[in-house]
């Protein structure tokens, strides 16, 4: 396992495994990698020659710095996990490795998407993050880079990008994996108290709520809506940022039941923010 | 010479080459090609091994539709002087080859350089090119790529959004040719009839007076523009746009007389909008 901070010489090892004619898959992260992280690996490596993981915590994705500050960093332990996993390539950069000139002044948005749900909630995350993976994509030149759907607007964002600025990338989206008893991996769930993780269950049991209450006939959006909101308010712990229903495609909201949706919700445990998401057929 | 429509059978071509080691040099056009065009791929030609040329007269980019409709158009004669060149693929897709989902949705802004000069003037004009470009360069994937510095604000947008976005991707800016009596070679001079052709000339001979008002000591900047633009203002048939003092790299304007300076001007003469520019140094 070959660990760069350069992204030149990044460039000049990827530019030489193409010439050899190997394929390259690319799993972008900001490591603290669990489970989640592994299996968006595991999807990667089975589809190309080489696997490239990258772990940046990307500043200029954060509209709250305290967010930026308390953003869990394990990075010993995240070569560990890339090395069990048979990664080819650690990309590593410092902050001033991927922006050496700082935080570039351009703008990319892609309004009909990114004006909802957590685009609305974080104004900049997108379009930090948009900018961080044009770079990491013109670095590391992937045929394939795979992203979690427990992100799912950003899974829809990048695809979008990806399509209309014609990158020769397939974006491939991974079903969100869970713990147990539900709650879905994230690197965030480090820093929850005890407390807190308890509270979060009612994140899980409140989507599969959401799916029993359509199996049982519940068609009045307003209602649904509110039975839901209802199950997060019963924890004092929890706060809740957002929870909308989405047509899957556009990301715009519905005003009445359909027979595809999605899902969507960004809820407060104490003062880790905490995202999921289903998709919900009748 | 190969002439190709389809961007999937450009990128794989185009992938072959690279497989073999091959290294490409781009010249982006919209076609009408002049001796102008010729000097951008002598100077590519000869930097790589192989030369690619795009004509596609990019709607994305007009923001006067009636610009749009008169744009001049000679698709054989343009082939011919491409295989004169020794070009090796002419990439010459139709609106729905190269746009096939329709004009994206996505904004890309570079506001500190758009919002001055052609980008004032033109609303919607930089944004269209940056994401022709995008889509270009994902195609082609050169190593090099040259632009002509007759529209010099597009040379700069153009190497700001290859540098903020990290394309792999050297962006070389090519000195303006000029006719003998100095106007810019520009595909839309030969939309201008005689007497406009005529009154044309008043623009290189603009830019000639202000080096030597320069080089005679004149240091007031309002003065300066002042005896400049009444040198345009002398022919009825001239119309100016803009006329600006501009610091070359930041493109913002300028309120004293610098040493080094940009003078960007855009004039109508008749129906036909001309651009030139000069780098003043003192």
């Amino acid at each position: 396992m070959n660990v760069i901070k350069d992204p030149r010489e990044l460039r000049k090892i990827i530019s030489d495994f193409k010439k050899n004619r190997k394929t390259i898959a690319f799993v972008p992260t900001m490591g603290y990698l669990h489970a989640g992280h592994i299996s968006l690996m595991q999807k990667a490596k089975v589809k190309c020659d080489i696997l490239v993981v990258s772990i940046f915590v990307n500043p200029a994705q954060f509209n709250d710095p305290q967010d930026l500050i308390n953003y869990p960093i394990d990075t010993e332990g995240d070569l560990a996990k890339c090395q069990s996993e048979d990664v080819d390539i650690v990309f590593l950069p410092t902050k001033e490795d991927l922006y050496p000139d700082g935080i570039p002044t351009i703008k990319i948005e892609i309004p009909s998407l990114m004006n909802v749900l957590c685009g609305s909630a974080r104004p900049g995350h997108f379009e930090g993050i948009l900018i961080v993976l044009s770079r990491l994509f013109h670095f590391v030149q992937p045929d394939i880079a795979v992203f979690g759907k427990k992100d799912y607007q950003q899974y829809k964002v990048v695809d979008r990008l990806v399509k209309d600025l014609a990158f020769p990338i397939e974006i491939i989206g991974s079903d969100t994996l869970r713990e147990t008893d539900g709650l879905a991996m994230s690197s965030r769930n480090a820093r929850l108290s005890e407390k807190e993780r308890e509270a979060a269950i009612l994140i899980p049991r409140t989507i599969n709520l959401a799916k029993k209450l359509l199996d049982e006939g519940e068609r009045d959006i307003k209602n649904f809506k509110e039975i839901l909101q209802d199950v997060l308010a019963s924890s004092s712990l929890l706060r809740v940022d957002y929870l909308e229903l989405v047509d899957p495609e556009s990301l715009q909201p519905l005003e009445k039941i359909e027979t595809t949706m999605l899902l969507a919700l960004a809820v407060f445990s104490g003062n880790v923010r905490l995202i999921d998401n289903t998709l919900l057929e009748i």
